[in-house]
Order: structure tokens, then C-alpha cells, then sequence
């Protein structure tokens, strides 16, 4: 997604009782003390619906969504009022943060985090932007250090490449591919379509693959 | 492909150059004394077309074309027959085998086989038969011990079950994933199209993976 400028981005991020601007503070205590069990992350949240979902689903699980472009997360955080007013619901297991995904070391404890989400996130394709892909080596690292050992990463795309790269490369990093889908939408497993996917799934197959450093 | 039988299969077996009706006595001496620079093996040749286009690519590699079906083998030697007068070429460098694909260690020295070609590879869907699929652990284990350290195994295949569970199965047996393509007739790649590969590609995409033991 591509958005240079929201009007009052600003205003609208500030104005948020999801959007949190200090994250580093929590580190460590995302879940202490609260009646949460477990802490889930979405890197790349878009326009949010994805996460807004599980918030409303699983109450008992704190959903944070990373949206490095500040842009699409003043977009998100409209969204997803308009979500909460039209389901009837308050969604306060949601917080957003507007953070580069290299930097979640600084946010979240070694293992704090029980699952990440990746979905649909910018393939990147030239060779000289390879370190910008979230299947790169030095993202997996972070992942490898902020996902509990029992956690795993679901990641989704409709890019061929993008998934061809990361297939090639998790393997490369010795990391355990527990679940792979060439054509999500023919298995019969839940799924959360994103607004994304269920508008690029008509030009061809949607990709899956799950993941852990176990 | 399914053949119950084809007439004269022995005859013809028996009458071909190119059959050889013991190679075990040839283990650690394939190239033994002989111009060949390597040693090509394709399991599950089918009808012969793509091991016959390399071997008259490649004269200075010798090509070992393994069936378990007599019947097909029967049918493959007739077709690369056909072969030879059509393109007037005597195809010295390639032999071929009704071997069992478990028992390839009986044939092949540790480490004496350049590279493996496996080309649409019947896909054994049923949970049951996962043994019987040619990317599973017992064959993935023989493969290690025939194949050169510096040499590499070319896997395509139509079927997307049987791609997915290749991918989740090598990467678990640490096998180093070189190339991976999830349409490959959509890439800039040379390419020796099989029989099957051209009236099945119509349907949908080839899957192609080079893996190693490296």
C-alpha cells in the first residue's frame, strides 16, 4: 500500500487510545498483571481489519499492530473505529504502534511474544532491496529473539516471488516450516481474509506458510 | 502413468542395448576407465524423452534412465529407439535400469552419482503412502548417500500436495533448498519439457526445486 500523507495523520494517531507512542515502556510486561494469556503481533497491519478481527474473536489474547508508515496507520485507526461501530464492540485487547520492524527488540522481551503475523507485506523485488523483504535474514533474527520457543509465524502473500524467496531463505536460516499452502483458498482451513486478499485472490493463488525456531 | 503390461515386454527389455540387467556389478566403476567427466541419474523416467534429450545434449555424460515398471521401461526403450532415428543419433551414454529406487545404494557407490533428476514423480496422495513418495525421509536418506557432495537433485512436478510436502519434508530433513520455482514456465530458465510436463502445464503451474546435501 502506498500513501504519502493522511490530513491530520497527526492528530488522528494522537487522538487514539490504541495508538501507544512510547512502546519501549512495556517491554518485558505486555501481558503482566493483565488477564491476557498471550501476546500476538502483526508486522505490516495495513489497513488493520485482519487484527481487528482476532481482537474481536479472542479477547483473551493483547493483538499489537505495526504499521512502520505512519500514513496507513492514521488510515487504520479510522477503520477500525468505523469496525468497532459496526460490530458493536470495543476492541480494548488492540494497540498500535507505529515502529520499524527491525527495531521490536527495543519493544518486546526475548520470548515475550507468542505468535506474529506477516501478511501480504511489500515483496520488495529488486536483488538490491533484499534486506527490506520481512523474510529477510536480519528480520528473522529479530523474530527468532522476541517469539516465545513455542510460538510461530504465520505469513501470507499472493507475490510468487516474494514466496519463493522466502521459502529458499527460511531454509537457508534453518528455520522450521510446519505448514505450507501453494493455494490457501482450495484447503479447508480457517482463514481471515484481508481486504488485499480477497481482492488480489481472484488474479491468482494466495500462499501460506507457518513457521518456528524451535 | 499406469501400464499393466506390454507384449513382449522381456523381448524387448532383453533386445535393447541400452537395458542392463545387473548394475550392481558396475557400483564404484560407472565412469570408471571411461571418457565420461559424470554420472546423471533420473528416477521414475517415464517414457524416456527427457534423460534421451540430454544424453544427446551431453555426450560427455553418462545418463542412467531408472524405472520400477517393467512395462514402462519396455515402452521407454521402444520410444527412445524412435528417438535415436528420428534425431540420427546412437545414444552410447545412456543405460537404463528396472530397479527399485530403495535399493539404489546396492547400485551406486557412496557418493558416485553427479546428480539426480526426479520429473513428475507419481504424488502417492494418500497419507498412508507417504512412503512411497520420492521426496520421503528413507529416499531422501539413499539420495544422501549416492549423491556427490558438490552434486544436486532437480525435482518438478504438476502436483501441488505433493510439492508442499516436499518443501515441509526436505526442509525438516535439512536438505539445503538451492532453487525453488512455483511456475517455472513462467521463468527466464533453460528447460527440457517432458511429455507429461507439456500436456499438464495447460492445467496449471509446473513446480521446480534443485536441492543439495551440502
Amino acid at each position: 500500500m502506498r500513501q504519502r500523507y493522511v490530513k491530520n495523520q497527526d492528530d488522528i494517531l494522537q487522538s487514539s487510545e490504541k495508538y501507544m507512542q512510547n512502546p519501549e515502556i512495556n517491554k518485558g510486561k505486555w501481558i503482566e498483571n493483565k488477564s491476557y494469556k498471550e501476546l500476538h503481533i502483526e508486522i505490516g497491519m495495513g489497513k488493520g481489519t485482519f487484527i481487528a478481527t482476532l481482537a474481536m474473536q479472542n479477547k483473551d489474547v493483547l493483538y499489537v499492530g505495526i504499521e512502520v508508515c505512519k500514513p496507513v496507520l492514521a488510515l487504520a485507526i479510522k477503520k477500525i473505529a468505523r469496525f468497532e461501530e459496526d460490530n458493536n464492540v470495543k476492541l480494548d485487547n488492540l494497540i498500535l504502534l507505529d515502529v520499524d520492524a527491525k527495531n521490536l527488540s527495543d519493544i518486546f522481551e526475548k520470548g515475550e511474544v507468542d505468535k506474529i503475523y506477516l501478511n501480504f507485506s511489500d515483496p520488495w523485488p529488486k536483488k538490491k532491496h533484499e534486506k527490506r523483504r520481512l523474510t529477510s535474514d536480519s528480520f528473522l533474527n529479530v523474530y527468532r529473539n522476541i517469539l516465545n520457543i513455542e510460538g510461530n509465524i504465520e505469513f501470507k502473500t499472493d507475490n510468487r516471488k516474494l514466496f519463493e524467496y522466502s521459502i529458499v531463505n527460511l531454509n537457508k536460516n534453518n528455520v522450521n516450516i510446519e505448514y505450507l499452502s501453494l493455494d490457501l483458498h482450495k484447503e479447508d482451513v480457517p482463514n481471515i481474509v484481508t481486504e488485499y486478499e480477497d481482492k488480489f485472490s481472484k488474479l491468482g493463488p494466495i500462499y501460506k506458510m507457518i513457521f518456528n525456531f524451535s
